[in-house]
């Protein structure tokens, strides 16, 4: 594994757990954790628990003993490192989002086309797939039990930002983190509309916004955010990101992406409307998924309160008894789960590095849109 | 009063009831209820309890009985009887959207200005600005409890045309209704978004749908809707409208409004993110204003769901004790409260024509964006 | 009407607005408010559209024109009200609680029963019964849709009185009022409980608790509560009320009423779990239903949140389209839609005077069992 | 750790866990896992993660390298071990409730007085103490957020027995468990009321009731429930239980456990009415806290819908970013940090085998109550 702040810390919850509630086809060791500092990389891979350090990633590489690279640095670097990994014969899983920019993600599904004919797999982390609310919506709707899709609204809402003296970190930084709440958090909402319809976005016309262009230098950092001090640098990304859309089968989008949404921590909702039901989803309810039945006589309609953690709902019937919920990092676990589950059966794991591209040129179309006085850009 | 159906119900209502809860400044009196049927007209005064009856409002503006128009038809009659009313010295309250077309509402405006040099006044009926929680949100955000506005996210969703065999009716019929979800429950929350905010939209793209071309004729009406009979006809206006939008300020804003959300029965939603704070609203939950305020300390910040129900309220006090919830039609009652304070007053009452009127330019300019391959439209 | 406080003017409006939405069979005429005071019940009379005024309601009695007393006067009066008028041949509407005490409700029966047999009917107004979403429950549960009812919850939590220099009124005195939060909101939850369930209580293990036992004389009263003055006074009834109990059946049930529930302004909560379902309601949402459907597959089962706004649910058809909501002074006019119809059809309307001792029997077992250290009381 | 179901799982997964999220002053090693069958357990210990097997628990007490003991078996068995291994001198971990009988309780509590003499510590299981929201609950009581304790309501509705044909299992078997929805369930909000308030049970009224007396003979187990077979057998324990109760403080409480409340997964739910303020938790929203401040002006007062994912709330800066929500497990690991913190400062965990014993003397309380017709018993 590369990288081991927030997202490394989730991802090694989740390899040292998956095999621990599943009964895995391969049992993951873990065996090496790389990062620039030999000594705090050291003290991660104690903490996270890794077997061995490395600084350099392509040290990682040349060993016979990793089968596997789980890519969890700023997404400038996904690249490099993902294109790097497959040529030399390794299975890859890359976090989100896959890339900075349309061109490298199309070097990296190059990459990953080519691997995948020496059975070389790879795989994007939208870990948000793999929350069970989310699977059932996808099952649900794949047994047509809303129909058509007619519509589609999400909103991804945060409020860290919303603070004008909460300070810069890496995430702020369009060199870095290649956009704002655009790639950081729309991506994931892209991501789950095409993942629940099972279309595409072929159009979109959007907004960006920088509400607070100049932010306190972090002066250290705990966990995702860090305190500020006195000196300021820019902030060169959006802060918000505003789109209307059409989905390939013409039906209309509407989605949102922001980290200024005071009391909002983190509201991922995605409300599909269908022409024979509704589903709606909000991640500070995550193992709940609201269903609403077109079909059903009028007088008994409404919204149902699916409490996700039935024995027969996905993934759940390996946790605990009804009404027991999850938490944020097992959407982590069961990635693993998949994953090794695909690795092992000798299948492409989803979401591929394909799946990330179109994201990517989702992220892409909204810049364009906005940078040209929000006009349409098709995909 | 000329019109009878759903509004006219609720205007009524609202007539004879303001009196018994408010101590108006002068005495209403529900003289004329005007109707194209005779026989049905006087049915209605009848039930509604409206004293006399006319079949042509023309003959209500001549009688100097009549200080007060009331207009509940469809909104292509708006402009002419609106202007005949005040050219003939009656006060005007005209149901929203105040016209069709732009075009209608300025002369209409050209009207109101006129007359107002008279002394006659009009206004328009965004009755949703007379909800107790709407007007405390208001309250809240001119007293600087949110900071400035950075965002607004609103939509209106309901269902009734979501089942592709519900029948055509006058609201599905360009001529009459001038559009359809945009018109008919967009406007509510463009003019709630102005209202709210104290800003005007200042440009807007925009995406219009029509998801079901044709629909049985209805062959009976009972209330809003009527069922539907064999024969079928085109439907000429949008089923949905989403845009986003720019306020004066340069605040984004992200709008829809549409009657193909399954399950959505009347969900007028709107959430204001500013500097400190936050604010929500949800008409399907009428009585509460959700309230995050960005100044306390985080550890008890949470969203308050305010029961606006409290004696010092607005409106409330003169209703019943704290948690004994409003209705739908306490906002017709409190828009007769106001605009009969304003008469007395000798004030303009708001909304102004002005007031509508931008609302139409809003309307108009999503309807040309969307013409225009969704381009930016400038207001 | 006799009374004019914050009941008398929900039985005006009631009174006022039924025959504007409903088709009554009988036009009911607003003849006589009685009050001691001849200049504020003439005020009153003016605001809340009565035509003339009484000061003794013996008077009213001998009157041709007065065929149905309604009484809302605080309940130590109801007793010899209702019994003279039942005897002089007038139909009684009675405010709830029926009567302070057991005897008194049973006198008022043997009345009711004697009054029954000359055609002369009698009602109690737990008007709760007419809210749309109780009238949808009592249907399902009727229809079998929950099976047999297992348990009931019940809960009445109020917090006007929390503050304990909220001032002293009649409702705390227990001369006027009977008892406290027991009579006053605990009896609407024990009716609602024997309407749903169609049973009746058969024992109580009660417990009741006075926590602010002086408080300020109130100087002046607006609406339900007042404000409060340098003097004091005891408080001599129960601010809260528990109590567990069985039905007929033998099906548990616990029950709670309270005034001191900081922030549950009007919480009127009952769930009834059954064999194959359960119903869940709470005044302060009081248009939504919750229905849980144990027969559903428990993929997608979940309580579903019913708004009972829609035209084929009880009452809301004559009000307005889907999903806007009524309010709380609703029940009020459905009562009296529901009281004339019976009265038009030569019917018994319900709750009877039987209903309402039967009320007052569980109030009085709850109270015998608190003064004899919580002991089982048969009813 | 002796036992390896439901419960031993969750611990597991707490030891191993734990170390990788919180700076532990120790570092904890899973030895020795517990259970009757080699074979079982030996495949247990391989999935769950523990070093060794052993069939008999006396055999661990024997061991050097075994420091604490976790009893995760049926209740029937606690009390032999538990002694055991704090004769022993092992520090002892023993899941709830304690145990089945107050007699046994009593014996292991001066088991545990004994021990403490020699630095040998011993603490009960009730992980729900350990969610963060409970924790804030429990700061913001002592902090005087909400006054003195006025009132207690306590419900935990499960519905996985509202099935008439659901399995039987040990759970409803009184020799193993002592008791059923009281002891399963109700203990852990008997547990709760105290911790939060800080104060004891000093008396209550009870009821029981078992609505399905004999059930289908489980013929295989997975996880909690297990499926039914043809042949049936008694349930001889509760299936919900209610009981009316009073604090040392005089405060009443009213408290209910049932396994038959419909579309009630896992609603552990309590509601703390103080003199100026509120608090509010539900299980089935468990990252969330409801707040009501009575000090608040009434016009911006309302429940605050605390998200109890800040980094200052208790335990959670460990884990994710604001809004990233935990799961049922996290009690645990959180119990486990507790307590190794404990160990470390040589001081005693709570909660304390007396803290258990009162529990147990409280459930013991409701059962006789129960049996002498619901009479009011002093504890």
């Amino acid at each position: 594994m590369i990288g081991y702040a927030f997202m490394g810390r989730a991802h090694s919850h989740a390899w040292r757990t998956a095999p621990r509630f599943f009964d895995l086809p391969m049992a993951p060791e873990m065996a090496v954790l790389v990062g620039r500092s030999a000594a705090a990389a050291a003290a991660a891979a104690d903490q996270l628990g890794w077997r061995e350090v490395e600084t350099d990633w392509r040290r990682v590489l040349e060993r016979d003993d990793v089968d596997l690279v789980d890519i969890c640095t700023p997404g400038d670097s996904h690249a490099e490192i993902a294109e790097a990994a497959l040529e030399a014969g390794k299975h890859v899983l890359v976090e989100k989002p896959m890339a900075n920019t349309v061109a490298q993600a199309e070097t990296m599904v190059a990459a990953a086309v080519e691997a995948r004919r020496r059975g070389v797999r790879s795989m994007v982390g939208f870990t948000y797939r793999r929350v069970p609310a989310i699977q059932l919506a996808r099952q649900l709707i794949a047994d047509g039990r809303i129909g058509e899709v007619r519509q589609v609204r999400a909103q991804y809402l945060q409020d860290w930002l919303a603070d004008a003296e909460a300070p810069l970190s890496w995430r702020l930084d369009k060199d870095k983190a290649g956009s704002g709440a655009l790639g950081d958090i729309g991506a994931h909402i892209v991501d789950l509309t095409q993942f629940l319809t099972g279309q595409r976005f072929a159009g979109v016309s959007g907004m960006l916004e920088t509400f607070v262009t100049e932010r306190p230098v972090a002066e250290s950092f705990s966990g995702l955010h860090g305190t500020g001090g006195s000196e300021r640098g820019p902030v060169t990304v959006d802060d918000a990101a505003l789109f209307t859309a059409r989905l390939t089968s013409g039906a209309p989008a509407v989605l949102e992406a922001t980290r200024y949404a005071w009391g909002r921590k983190n509201a991922m909702r995605i409300e599909i409307s269908g022409t024979s039901g509704s589903l709606a989803f909000d991640f500070e309810e995550m193992n709940v998924l609201q269903f609403f039945d077109g079909t059903e006589e009028a007088r008994t309609g409404g919204f149902r309160r699916i409490l996700v953690t039935e024995p027969d709902h996905p993934y759940t019937g390996h946790w605990w008894p009804a009404g027991h919920g999850l938490g944020y990092e097992h959407g982590f676990t069961h990635q693993v789960v998949d994953l090794v589950e695909a690795l092992a059966a000798d299948q492409d794991p989803a979401p591929s590095f394909e799946d990330g591209l179109h994201v990517q040129r989702v992220l892409d179309a909204v810049e364009r849109s906005n940078a040209e006085t929000h006009r349409w850009v098709q995909i």
